[in-house]
């Protein structure tokens, strides 16, 4: 039903996707995934205590294709799945370029980004499993809010470790977490062991995600029915995510675009790889020259900075060992306002397609960014994420550059959120106090 | 393309109404609005110095439909109209009741509520009739940012007067109206004389609505090419709100559904008349036996403890005279968390449509609201504005009754916006420390 001067191209219900496509299956050369004490490639069991034993297998899974189940289709269609994919006309007509520009709309979840796709899913595994009680670290909230509402939705307990400085700057991201039913922690918290003896050490540190994540584990490890969950970075993460992708490309064919890029922003990788991977698959296959771009934050500037090598996760030394470009995992990126880019490492899975040179990546200050996500509200009504307004800075990048050459291009990017609760960011743009965040 | 198993009811862009159904052709009995010196019925020429002409036109119109121009077609579009009709498929299982519930979904507006559809209409007109500058005041917020976009989208230069208390306690709210590019000034500012004299007496003032919209008012009659906008109560936001409900009809068409009950909250009555027009005018013509239900707060119970008699729309009694269900216009409603509905007037279209039996009302308190609002977010996924908990208190209490009754009745309410950026109430509700607002 949808015309050529459609704004929005949409898909019914019917065609939320029906498997998860698994990049694992297309690109070789990954390198396994190493036990910090054994140095060994990892297996199955010691994942065991701290996920859930279908997410652990998923993330060892070589299949192509693994069935979504029913039960989370439903629920993605809750978070207003299969979402619009959206020609930016008002910004096209603003920049006066020949290039088409489109945008997948995950601004439209009721919490507010992408991140629910995997949050549901992970909830539904868990509760199939047996598992009775969730656990996660969040900062910016983002996160958080997604697996307190996935919790919800499928009768868990879902106790949050909310990075102490974000607990208190941050109040309304808690009340979300809290409205959906979760607990939610100051972390360090007195909850943990390890958060005990940090608030000890340091009465009145305003904590880390680092800390966050060493109790949030180990109040999964602790317990038979309590399993740990992960926003982004890990293969598992990556494939719930590429229900995005798998849209775009019906959406694509629906409306008989061929796309010259597409573009999201990166932070663990999930969202680039969930909106991109489905359509790099045809590239790796020959089918299509279409370019895929990172964008990535100067202040964790992971590829385009990074090493790609063996690193920790965390910054405890807590995680596995993951081949990665990593900036090391005793990096502390700035206190820039798009929490979710904050973060030393990469997704293997997307530093292998970077490293064949399957895509390529660009890097951002975030006072251009925000700059390109205030113009994006003006024109096209949407207050992005500060994460998001990195794509947008890169499709308006590429869409100057293809004026410039009189290039009628098809740029496609992630709106992988909506800003509404990180205006902080954009009250300090307007006013003229955002610092610029380059590493040092 | 939506089959009845889909959760979702949806309209194509091209569904998106191209006409506005006007109450006041089939609405008989409606008196005249005063003008407050005269006390004589007020005629266009009385209203030009304070709104554009296009508006006034409307204001007096008793033509049954009017048409939507193409560009605000395209702009409703843009605040993801035709909005979805909705099942609420857990809320029904929780509660156990054989009723179907539906609801219209205003919450996905990027400006959060179903303000955007007057916003833009004025100021589409506003640009049309040669006008470079609008103002309003905004106490809450929603009405002023909705007016930022659609100022944007119509290249207006926005002032927004907001209640001072609400520019130092909503930031966030004020930033989103900055990015749009409106201006926005505590109210009272030193940018009108009314302002300065306020100030010069009450140096300390918190500000009130009354003032804003005293301050916007003076702003707009000073300058020829200046106009003030009105975001509820008016015929012609009645109007411009129809959208709402013709969508709803044609869904609820579309689906086969017969609705025994339609919900939506009050406050001036835009919002109420624009989801229930189109359908009670099916009513005046005896197609229809469907009952409406207006939930209003108790703290400003106009329809259900008001009298129905002439009475000024603001505090300070500088407007027209309304024939309508008021509670005096010197009544200050408490201080609820639903801050659009804290009105001591309604619109005399739905005043008229009450007084004849066409409509009823329900009062709640602000707690039982919240309740409901909670229940909601963790069934269905969606933070609800506090004005729109309301409809779903009644929608609950309706489908309770239902299930006593072991009938199948269908529900459909307007969730006339989502609650992101009115997290205070739900923090103190989960806290434990919302208070009780029933009318003294």
């Amino acid at each position: 039903m949808t015309k050529k001067s459609d704004i929005r191209i949409t898909l019914t219900e019917d065609e939320v996707p029906k498997k998860y496509y698994n990049m694992a299956a297309d690109l070789k050369g990954l390198q396994p995934v190493l036990h910090p004490g054994t140095k060994e490639p990892i297996k199955e069991e010691d994942l065991l205590p701290v996920f859930t034993k279908s997410i652990v297998k998923q993330e060892m899974s070589k299949e192509r294709y693994i069935d979504i189940p029913d039960e989370v289709r439903e629920k993605l269609i809750l978070l207003n799945r299969p979402s619009p994919l959206q020609r930016a006309v008002n910004l096209e007509k603003y920049l006066k370029t020949p290039a088409k520009i489109y945008f997948k709309r995950e601004d439209m979840s009721p919490v507010g980004s992408h991140k629910g796709n995997s949050a549901v899913a992970q909830a539904y595994y868990c509760r199939k499993d047996g598992i009775e009680t969730i656990t996660t670290e969040t900062g910016a909230g983002q996160w958080g809010t997604a697996l307190a509402l996935a919790s919800s939705m499928f009768d868990l307990d879902c106790t949050v470790f909310m990075v102490r400085v974000s607990f208190d700057q941050k109040p309304f991201r808690r009340t979300i977490m809290q409205t959906y039913g979760a607990k939610v922690h100051a972390s360090p918290s007195i909850v943990t062991q390890y958060g005990k003896k940090v608030l000890k050490e340091h009465p009145n540190t305003s904590g880390s995600l680092g800390i966050a994540i060493s109790e949030a584990i180990e109040m999964a490890v602790s317990s038979k029915n309590v399993r740990y969950t992960l926003g982004s970075l890990a293969n598992s993460v990556v494939l719930h995510q590429t229900v995005i992708g798998q849209e775009v490309m019906a959406q694509l064919k629906k409306a008989d675009i061929e796309p010259d890029y597409m573009v999201a922003c990166v932070g663990g990788g999930s969202n680039f790889a969930g909106f991109a991977f489905p359509l790099m698959r045809e590239k790796i296959l020959g089918k299509t020259d279409c370019e895929f771009v990172a964008a990535e934050p100067m202040a964790a500037a992971s590829l385009t900075e990074g090493e790609y090598r063996y690193d920790f996760g965390d910054t405890a030394g807590m995680t596995p060992l993951f081949k990665m470009y990593t900036l090391g995992s005793e990096f502390i990126p700035s206190a820039i306002h798009a929490g979710g880019l904050r973060y030393h490492g990469m997704s293997p899975l997307v530093s292998e397609a970077y490293d064949q040179g399957l895509m390529s990546a660009r890097a951002y200050d975030q006072t251009e960014t925000f700059e390109a996500g205030v113009l994006f509200a003006k024109t096209e009504g949407i207050i992005p994420a500060p994460e998001s307004t990195h794509a947008i800075k890169a499709a308006i990048d590429i869409a100057l550059e293809a004026k410039a050459k009189n290039e009628e291009k098809t740029i496609v990017f992630n709106l992988s959120g909506n800003g509404l609760l990180d205006l902080a960011g954009y009250e300090k743009f307007i006013s003229g106090s955002l610092s610029s965040s380059r590493m040092k």
